[in-house]
């Protein structure tokens, strides 16, 4: 990881990705948890409103596993409106008239911010496996590094939900200071044997497609879109609640009133499950999913402070608000509340709120009108206790 | 399939299965529900105990989706003990002092029965994908012809777990003075939409393993392993509580002291992961888990009676005993009680146990003592209203 001192940004842009947006290079080598150091490397983000005169009135916007930077804008790929566009924008619950929000792809992403898809300028080879393997502590690095560079001294709020909520925790572990609300939503201190399992076999689908070539397939100018496919229709089963699939689809006929007697999509929900398959591999990088599923299993908060929780939030200021939702069995209640109790312990100002859906994890990315008046009334006491514009 | 009239039954046995038990060749077809008349075919079954003089004491085992007739001895080729040998042998729940237990492999199976991996005597290859698709009604179909050949006309009790239940809730209800006693044990009348959607997983992982040629990978002297391995990995997840996951493994390392920083099985629950896919294809055949998983998705008993449940056990006489597991999340108790509210408005002579246990759907496998007691109960209530020797 030795790099020359002068290097051409240029040289980290790759030709095919002339999509909208900022990109920081970062040129001081970033080091990461396994101990190697990474860079010069590429910061890819958006923003959204305007950073007020002292600069308190930023949020920063975590996203998800297969997730990115265009929270409110439409993806550059797939055309499809920003995945929280429901949630931030002109007087929304993260609201661009009033707050500076910002949203970075993940360390090990691959939608501009350097992973394994990117050029390795030591060998002038796609990364593909030699990437170093990241944390969501290195993924938070990475973003401070970005803040920083926007002169941000504190972040109003720090949101996410899922592995966001992750990053949200390891922001208020790391830089207590840097955050003055923490917005964890349908998230977890840990990931569970059962999470770390639907990983594995989404990994295991990947390694398994020939066309993966031992994570070379850039270089063989293939792509494993089979194997990630079946990776993406796995942990998208685990994303919804049964009842919202039995709500959405039950065993409702696709397109047809009687079975084929064949091993067509008979049914709604297996068409259904092939399009999220088959759409997923347009957007994204089957080594950034070996990279960043990975980097969730590894995540274990408890276990970075000595193995108590509570020890990670000891002495920090920030002001939390915990959101779960009741069918989400992906990062159940029972995860969260585990989360408010170490909090509690730690004597941190924590509110806690479980909100009733069938929608199951993906709720946090939905039309869920408890969870957008939850934050709201959240956001305006925090903005009020900052000294900034509420209702 | 029009097949030839004299057929050698030895040309239905395949040379590299030399494995102990009983063969039925059944000459006259079986009509299929897709309006195939599929024969002849091969039954092939174990029985433990000894028929009593009036034939009473016959109890059919119905096995899950990959399981097998080797229910109380060494399986074949893994060598493990029989899938149910905590509940069947000599003074054991499933007495084999007192009862006739008999089990067959399952219609479209791979251990001895017909299906796709056997050769089609019309065109002297693998049926493959040119095996009819078969429904759960078909499979008992199948072995009622056993039962006739056996000579019983009436059976003590119907007894399985999962896809095993939802073949006693069809022996009940297509041959309803064949079955005294119905025991579906953590099962439903129907397939729900995100078991479907599991399936389709598993089914896509092995479609996607070039491998399996379209089907024809015995033909072409191959194996989808890695695809059938990922299927097998993704269902075994859905076996487990994740407490279950969380007891045995929680995230713990495997064999190691810190993170290999790699994609490794650094966690011993992917380590376990990838050895059940591992050894689940060295005994199992991977068209028959697509069509047998098809069966399954198929099945909706309402469907098959105008639409309304209690219809399917109108008029029967079958004593059912409805068990199911509080932390089986693929068969819910929800499921097993819809089922019994239909058995009520069937006005049925019903029984409901839900039992306490965190081991999840594999609960009717494991050791058990609540699910033993409350079948050794029901068989003694049983066995007394038949006449037979009880406790």
């Amino acid at each position: 990881m030795n790099l020359p001192a002068a290097i051409e940004p240029s040289l980290l842009k790759r030709p095919d990705e002339d999509w909208p947006g900022h990109r920081l290079v970062v040129r001081e080598p970033l080091p990461l948890d396994c101990g190697i150091d990474l860079g010069p490397f590429t910061i890819a983000y958006q923003t959204y409103g305007t950073l007020n005169a002292d600069r308190s009135n930023a949020i920063l916007i975590c996203h998800a596993l297969t997730g990115d930077q265009y929270v409110a804008d439409p993806h550059p790929i797939t055309r499809h409106p920003g995945w929280w566009s429901t949630m931030a924008g002109p007087r929304l619950v993260l609201d661009t008239d009033r707050y500076f929000l910002i949203c970075a792809n993940v360390l090990g992403g691959c939608m501009g911010t350097t992973g394994p898809k990117d050029i390795d300028l030591a060998t002038g080879k796609p990364w593909a496996l030699s990437f170093p393997v990241i944390t969501v502590r290195d993924m938070v690095r990475a973003q401070k590094r970005l803040v920083e560079h926007l002169g941000i001294e504190q972040l109003f709020c720090v949101i996410g939900g899922s592995m966001g909520g992750m990053q949200v925790l390891e922001w208020a572990a790391t830089y207590p200071d840097a955050v003055f609300a923490a917005v964890p939503v349908a998230s977890a201190a840990r990931h569970s044997a059962q999470n770390i399992a639907f990983h594995e076999v989404g990994r295991q689908a990947i390694m398994a497609d020939p066309d993966w070539c031992g994570g070379d397939y850039l270089e063989a100018g293939r792509k494993p879109a089979r194997g990630l496919a079946v990776a993406r229709m796995a942990a998208h089963i685990t994303y919804l609640s049964e009842a919202a699939l039995h709500r959405k689809f039950g065993r409702n006929l696709q397109d047809r009133n009687t079975v084929t007697w064949g091993f067509d999509a008979d049914f709604q929900v297996e068409s259904y499950l092939r399009h999220q398959g088959s759409t997923f591999v347009d957007r994204f990088d089957a080594n950034s999913y070996l990279y960043i599923t990975r980097a969730m299993d590894y995540f274990d908060l408890a276990a970075e402070h000595g193995g108590a929780l509570p020890a990670a939030f000891a002495g920090g200021k920030s002001r939390f608000c915990v959101i779960s939702f009741t069918s989400d069995w992906l990062f159940p209640t029972s995860e969260s509340r585990e989360l408010v109790h170490a909090l509690n312990a730690a004597a941190a100002n924590v509110s806690f709120v479980e909100i009733e859906t069938d929608k199951g994890h993906d709720a946090f990315l939905l039309h869920e009108p408890e969870l957008f008046a939850t934050l709201r009334g959240f956001l305006n006491g925090c903005a009020e206790h900052r000294g900034l514009p509420h209702d």
